[in-house]
């Protein structure tokens, strides 16, 4: 920094693919960067729902950010929660220091919205982060232990009745993956359990699954869940779960010690700290060259804006932050050097979903694929994305593995 | 269980390398087997260490029991903890349920000895299990990221203090990894910090490291870990430990977050409550066919029995176990069969311990190895007597990783 004394000062709050693309993109730019994060690590969240389902560890998926930037020489991390950020003073106040901006970007990510039904989340499992998917790992490989000595039978087929509410990608996936953790791997090893005592339900409240995908994917994918034993519920409101019962809107009652809450997005709470203009997901209003509107110099970008396009927001998707990161890094510079800002335009890259073995569905452009071929495409293109070769040849691997062998060896209980 | 009536039920506490050991030595014969275990996996523990140290994620280590004993017909598992045992009734009595048994295995393992410091209890980190481990994985990361932007120097200095108590081969292997740890890999990520200000001491109480060594290989461990930058402090003893400051005998003080305890192992407290002779570290008195003297029907072996041999008690290691486990499955037989029993007798497979990059020490009978060759051996022999391919695969992937880009990728912070 002493060399670089006149460098503007970017901060980035978020590691998330949008933040660290950010970081990336300014790499070159004769700025200083310090990025912030409440983790130490860089998280790969599309296969969090592999951690939840024993097959990959938490390294897998989650990669040291200092790693990452440890050869990008104008960039500083810093591990912290931000309580506030004072716009005036331009300053992101976390606990024990204050860090003064010229630029700020805010990519402070998703977290899960339960539309305010507290009993639900106090009792329900979130998967939007590393400790919440161990959770649910450790949480389910117990359940079925459990069960395997419990001799009353209305208590055994609540511990094994498996409720995923939400019928986004999300949901679909972990409920492909549970049923193949269920009934390709633990059926062989719980000789004393009738696995058709066990119940996994997919909860929806549209009428739809996978929103945004052609009506003829949107049936394969329940055709499959449901050759998977899974019950696909549609139209189907949660209104209450104390732990033990979910309720259903119109009185319907399920027993269960399990609930996963993948039914909803909502930006992290520190944008409801700033006193500035946010949608029903609490997403900032951003403009067309996704600053505040009252803040030239704060970007807001990914799951924490709100950016109309073709007349509808952007969804809450990797790909969305990342473009949002190269146009922000664009604008910094463009500020900088005084020059006329970029508009931020979308490239739909489409959508895809794996239900499980060779089980997929891809959506892109007028392409529509299904099955096997969706299932490859699905694996590579997730392949690629993680970080460097040490995790793409050890998740490639294990998914060999157990596609091979029925196996998934993270059957670890941490803790209960 | 129906098929086989009339087949005596044979007991196993504990999921370690003796109790997997007797269950494997028990597949073909005519009992039923119920493994018990607080855990669903059985744990490699001579590679915990590099769990602490961000090397390996906890499934490379850990394996899930179920996984291991699916294919043996004549075994269920129960994971739950044992609260004792009524030998008149011939019952392990645990919080739900009593399991009856004819023959008896207590393979309940070793608890980290704190050797009644109560306030080294409470403030040092253990390293004995799973849980602990990732503990001092996070803490560690975590020093280093309060360091970070510590401005006081007194309190970034205690922040980067890491004191490892015990200098036998845990303590070794843990000083040595954490070094490399510290010095190759984070030194090239906190480009704000002072590396000279981490200071890595390995505290031991008697006058020897890797005390059942010969003297050359012992010194040759002093070297490379000085090398290494571990202060090796010998003949100190340890008397209290605050949490911030750990007093020595003698009254130096040295502050520090970080004290890890390797310093003794006792037997699993189970035994305590059994009413049973105990030597000093809790371990259980055997007769010279492992059999409690007035239980003949119990079985005590591995870290949980004290058995002479060549006028001392065997040492609490793999070994000792597995031979007791083999010994102890063929004496359940004689006793079904009414033949006589077989003694005990230790095969020593000598001692090994790795000090980091090209650097071990290997004692085999006459055979003394140091430096890369024994390294090599090390590492060969760790690899081998991992479970699986995939576990083997995976962990050789890693090393082989580490040592190219002297890179760890496990360093992730759970939780603080």
């Amino acid at each position: 920094m002493a060399e670089q004394p006149k460098a503007k000062h970017v901060v980035i709050i978020g590691a998330g693919f949008g933040g660290i693309r950010a970081v990336r993109a300014l790499s070159k730019a004769d700025v200083r960067i310090t990025l912030i994060d409440k983790h130490n690590y860089h998280l790969f969240q599309p296969l969090l729902y592999q951690v939840s389902t024993a097959t990959l560890s938490i390294d897998d998926i989650a990669y040291p950010i200092r790693a990452m930037i440890k050869n990008q020489r104008n960039v500083l991390f810093r591990m912290g929660e931000v309580n506030t950020i004072d716009f005036e003073r331009k300053s992101v106040i976390l606990d024990t220091e204050e860090i003064d901006y010229d630029y700020l970007v805010v990519a402070t990510g998703g977290v899960t919205n339960y539309f305010g039904i507290k009993s639900v989340e106090k009792n329900s499992f979130g998967m939007k982060n590393l400790d919440e998917s161990v959770t649910i790992r450790n949480h389910i490989l117990h359940q079925f232990e459990l069960a395997s000595y419990e001799k009353d039978m209305d208590k055994r087929r609540a511990l094994l009745t498996f409720i995923i509410v939400g019928g986004g990608p999300t949901g679909v996936e972990s409920a492909g993956a549970l049923s193949e953790l269920i009934y390709l791997v633990m059926a062989k090893e719980y000789h004393t359990l009738n696995f058709k005592e066990v119940r996994i339900v997919l909860v929806e409240a549209s009428d739809k699954v996978l929103a945004a995908m052609p009506e003829e994917l949107r049936e394969t994918t329940v055709e499959t869940l449901i050759r998977k034993h899974v019950e696909v519920r549609l139209c189907v409101q949660v209104t209450d779960y104390d732990g033990e019962r979910l309720t259903i809107k119109g009185g319907e009652i399920i027993p269960t010690h399990t609930v996963i809450w993948a039914a909803g997005i909502k930006a992290a709470p520190i944008l409801d700290k700033l006193n500035i203009e946010q949608d029903p997901a609490r997403r900032a209003m951003v403009n067309e060259f996704l600053q505040l509107p009252a803040h030239p110099d704060v970007f807001v970008i990914g799951d924490s804006a709100h950016y109309e396009y073709s007349g509808r927001p952007l969804p809450m998707i990797a790909p969305v932050a990342i473009q949002q990161a190269d146009v922000t890094a664009k604008n910094i510079k463009h500020l900088i050097e005084e020059t006329p800002l970029e508009k931020f335009s979308y490239n739909d890259v489409g959508s895809m979903a794996t239900i499980g073995r060779n089980a997929a569905v891809v959506h892109m452009g007028r392409i529509k694929l299904k099955g096997f071929t969706a299932w490859l495409i699905w694996s590579l293109v997730h392949i690629l994305r993680l970080i460097d070769f040490r995790n793409r040849f050890v998740v490639f691997m294990k998914w060999v593995w157990e596609y091979i062998f029925y196996d998934r060896l993270v059957r670890i209980i941490t803790r209960q």
